[in-house]
């Protein structure tokens, strides 16, 4: 639509009253401002309230302007969920500088680059994690200054740094005087991807993005005050969903959790009346197959919002049983985390569960916050038609849909061209408007010219009671060109299967052509968010 | 902060796939989307689905635009709270045009006047208030084209338009192809103060401030999508404290009700179980105050805002029995509506109601999406202290403060002035951070000397168990200048007081200087939205 300039234009110009670029910091601000006493971070026997929060965030601005840290720098912090990584969260843009939350599981090297294309200039990082940073640090070609967290439940692990947390935010101001950027479209955070292929690529987030889609979250989870949410999903990963900031904006309370441990998760819930937590379905598949005198039930109710593969029938009837309503959102590093939903509708209310899990497995619809998604024919840019069969890719657009990469013109060019981000997922669109992805691209396995979906017999291979995980990966087939092969890990004290009896199973559940020819039992691989490494399964079939 | 380009900038400016200015109508797009055959608005025997909703809006729209309409057109709208009204409120949008909802009570001079003044292309009018807009457009010097709306529901009236509004949107495109302007900052709304002296003025909302608006009503109030929101508010007093877009937003469904009428609204609230509404304290006080027959207690729990005026305790209580909990908002038309909470603080819960009502009838706190707000000293514009004391005049600013009021650039510079909007009431901050309104500037009786809140005495008169209401002004008094005089209204039913009781009540509950030397008995005059007319009051006591 043209703009052109009306009565209702002129004289009428955005002002300092009535103009403020969207920033997540305003969350914090306001939180401390309605909610100075209440407990907004738990983490062990540690408690800070909203003010708190507030106040040591400042201190940690108002330090690192102290050494220099201002517009457009990057400070970087390698750490589990604890205290101080929320801080980082609100401190770091309170001077305009870049957030950069590096993956906890990362090697060194992959580490040294990071720290080499951010251009780091500060980095924080916890004792346990220290060994991985010196060694990165030692290979590094800028020299950034380092500061240790000392965090008493560390298990272990040396001090490298120039100085400690607290000591050095002791020294700065708790009243400091930040402002937020001018401009809402400044970056606010630094995501690098996990990449299989090639250097990791360094996602970059808005102010505005950031904002929206921490909004996006509480609204979508529905988080509010009364909430209560565990960190089970890492604060690296995509700044924690941007849960950081969304559950900071509606004065909820962080309960913090250094490590994924069933052991760790079922008393915290007890013990703070947890309402809402997220994590990869492999996060839930540990709880459901936790051991007798770990697992608890919970009659409070608890939302659990699941993402990166779609959770199976078994996971969500697991999950339930234990009190959790099962959430799933998709998403990816270059979309702030969580950009759809699979909304619940009322009439899936009495569905059986076989049918109700069908429905679940859909991404589902936009956020929000999102403009807009479709699947498209990359080729011709057309959306396909809405008939749940014919394949395209899914693209996203809209306000949480990443500036593009750092220093990667090309690589942005590529991901946002015509005018969507092309996520890479192959998947349909259902006559209800719900989309579902199908697999990754490279994740297709084309067999004697037919197209198989590993998800597909993924899902068959989940619904099998003695089967905890699955993976099905393309191995190379002198006469198909390719044949699905399957890795399966079994549940605890589950009967030995043999892989007659997995691919018994599987003709009885799924056409024949795509049923394994394969089959190798054992614990899947596993990325630190949780996603099972499909490229070393290929490597070990040799493809 | 300043902004300088650094890599965090370079080729990484916004676009089509990561940049879009927000507009409500994304809400009313999404919602179809998502839940189109789910309920979005109930009128009678009427109901609309999302999908129908959306389409009708749509061919509004097209109609409109066959008829001429575009950017920068405005075109008002003359009903009570019925589906044409909501669907106005995206289809008029659509085409970049401003809608224009004009206050059902006015005058035919003044409709005139704002007709005129907002330059009206297009006039839809509910056959009901047909006589009014008849004699308003006889006396206007532009002759818009007009569309009837003949709502079975009307109790009368005749069709005065050129067309009905059934007949109109026949002809439009159900599928038409709208955009939302490329700027965010375009006006969507066009909502005229009443104001007591002078001309109305005419403000000017933007689609980023209504998006934004939207979102907050609904965190603020918890509205989702299993909401059902009555519609007590008049959807033309600022777009329906921008509820309009907010319930469309979450997929609400908006129950729609012509009139303010307990016979009405007790039965709708129990066939629909109504989660959610609004409207002033006389509202509230009508529901209360309903004869048996008519009243009914509710056990599924509803949410009514309030605003306007704090709500006196007995009103509180009295809401409370019947099943409502009552939030305590602050706004003004320049604000978009809400911009203040008295957010709930979980150790209020046991708190006896007296002491609880002290805190629910301060304003609070700023909404989420406006930026910050301040009791400030106009002279100095400086803070006052937070002391619960010291009087200072309330200000604003943020996203969700108006653009400014239409061809009134001095009015505009004035409510604006020194970067924060100029709400013209007085009050106090309290040292929770929660601000409480003490009088409009002009509401301040000053009677030797002495500073007395009508407000106060006020909230003491609603205590009396046999006032339904009352209102406070200045009369004029020889020798202290001004004194107190009470407007009262008594419960039905309620034995007869004396001025004299009401004196003598006053003062065990006063300091004396404070108490009305005068009472006068009788209904109050009330805006159309249901303010107390303190002017018409101080006209009969000569003031």
């Amino acid at each position: 639509m043209n703009q052109s300039t009306t009565a209702f234009d002129i004289g009428l110009e955005k002002g300092e009253a009535n103009y403020k670029g969207l920033s997540p910091l305003s969350f914090l601000k306001r939180s401390a401002h309605v909610y100075p006493n209440k407990v907004a971070v738990i983490h062990g026997e540690r408690r800070y309230s909203y003010a708190e929060f507030y106040a040591r965030s400042r201190r940690l601005a108002s330090a690192l302007a102290l050494h220099g840290v201002g517009m457009g720098d990057t400070v970087a912090v390698m750490a589990p969920n604890v205290p101080e990584m929320l801080e980082c969260h609100f401190a770091v843009p309170m001077l305009g500088a870049v957030l950069n939350a590096i993956n906890t599981r990362l090697d060194a090297a992959t580490v040294g680059f990071i720290l080499g294309h951010g251009e780091a200039k500060v980095v924080l990082v916890d004792k346990q994690l220290s060994p991985v940073m010196a060694e990165a640090l030692s290979s590094s070609e800028n020299a950034p200054f380092v500061i240790d967290i000392d965090d008493v439940m560390a298990p272990s692990g040396d001090l490298i740094g120039d100085v400690e947390y607290e000591a050095f935010i002791a020294a700065g101001d708790p009243e400091f005087a930040w402002e937020s950027p001018a401009d809402e479209w400044t970056t606010i955070a630094l995501n690098y991807t996990s990449g299989t292929t090639g250097d990791p690529k360094g996602v970059l987030y808005s102010h505005r993005g950031a904002y929206l889609n921490a909004i996006g979250n509480a609204m979508t989870m529905g988080v509010d005050a009364r909430s209560r949410y565990l960190w089970t999903l890492p604060m690296f990963h995509c700044n924690g969903w941007t849960f950081t900031w969304g559950v900071t904006a509606v004065g909820g309370t962080h309960v913090c959790l250094r490590d994924v441990d069933p052991a760790k998760i079922f008393p915290l819930i007890a013990e703070h009346k947890v309402t809402h937590m997220c994590g990869a379905p492999v996060v839930l598949t540990a709880l459901i197959h936790a051991p007798d005198d770990v697992r608890r039930q919970f009659d409070h109710g608890i939302s659990i919002a699941t993402g990166g593969a779609a959770p199976p029938s078994a996971v969500i009837a697991g999950m339930e049983e234990l009190g959790f309503s099962v959430t799933h959102l998709y998403g990816m590093t270059e979309c702030y985390g969580p950009s759809t939903v699979c909304v619940w509708q009322p009439e899936w209310e009495n569905l059986p569960l076989e049918e109700r899990s069908v429905l679940m497995a859909r991404q589902g619809v936009n956020y929000m916050t999102l403009e807009d998604q479709a699947i498209i024919d990359p080729d011709t840019m057309q959306s396909v038609p809405s008939d749940g069969e014919t394949m395209g890719e899914l693209m996203l657009k809209g306000n949480t849909v990443m500036k593009g990469y750092l220093k990667n013109p090309e690589a942005t060019e590529a991901a946002l061209r015509g005018d969507w981000l092309h996520t890479g997922d192959l998947g349909v669109m259902h006559s209800n408007g719900y989309i579902e992805i199908k697999d990754r691209s490279k994740d297709i396995i084309i067999s004697g010219g037919e197209n198989i979906s590993s998800l597909e017999v993924e899902e068959a291979l989940y619904r099998h009671p003695e089967i905890m995980e699955a993976a099905v990966v393309a191995a190379p087939h002198e006469k198909w060109g390719e044949t699905p092969c399957a890795f399966v890990a079994l549940t605890p004290g589950a009967d030995t299967l043999s892989d007659a009896d997995v691919i018994a199973y599987c003709r009885e559940n799924l056409a024949h052509f795509k049923c394994p020819t394969k089959v190798i039992f054992g614990a899947l691989p596993k990325t630190s968010t949780g996603k099972i490494q499909k490229f070393i399964l290929r490597e070990k079939v040799g493809n």
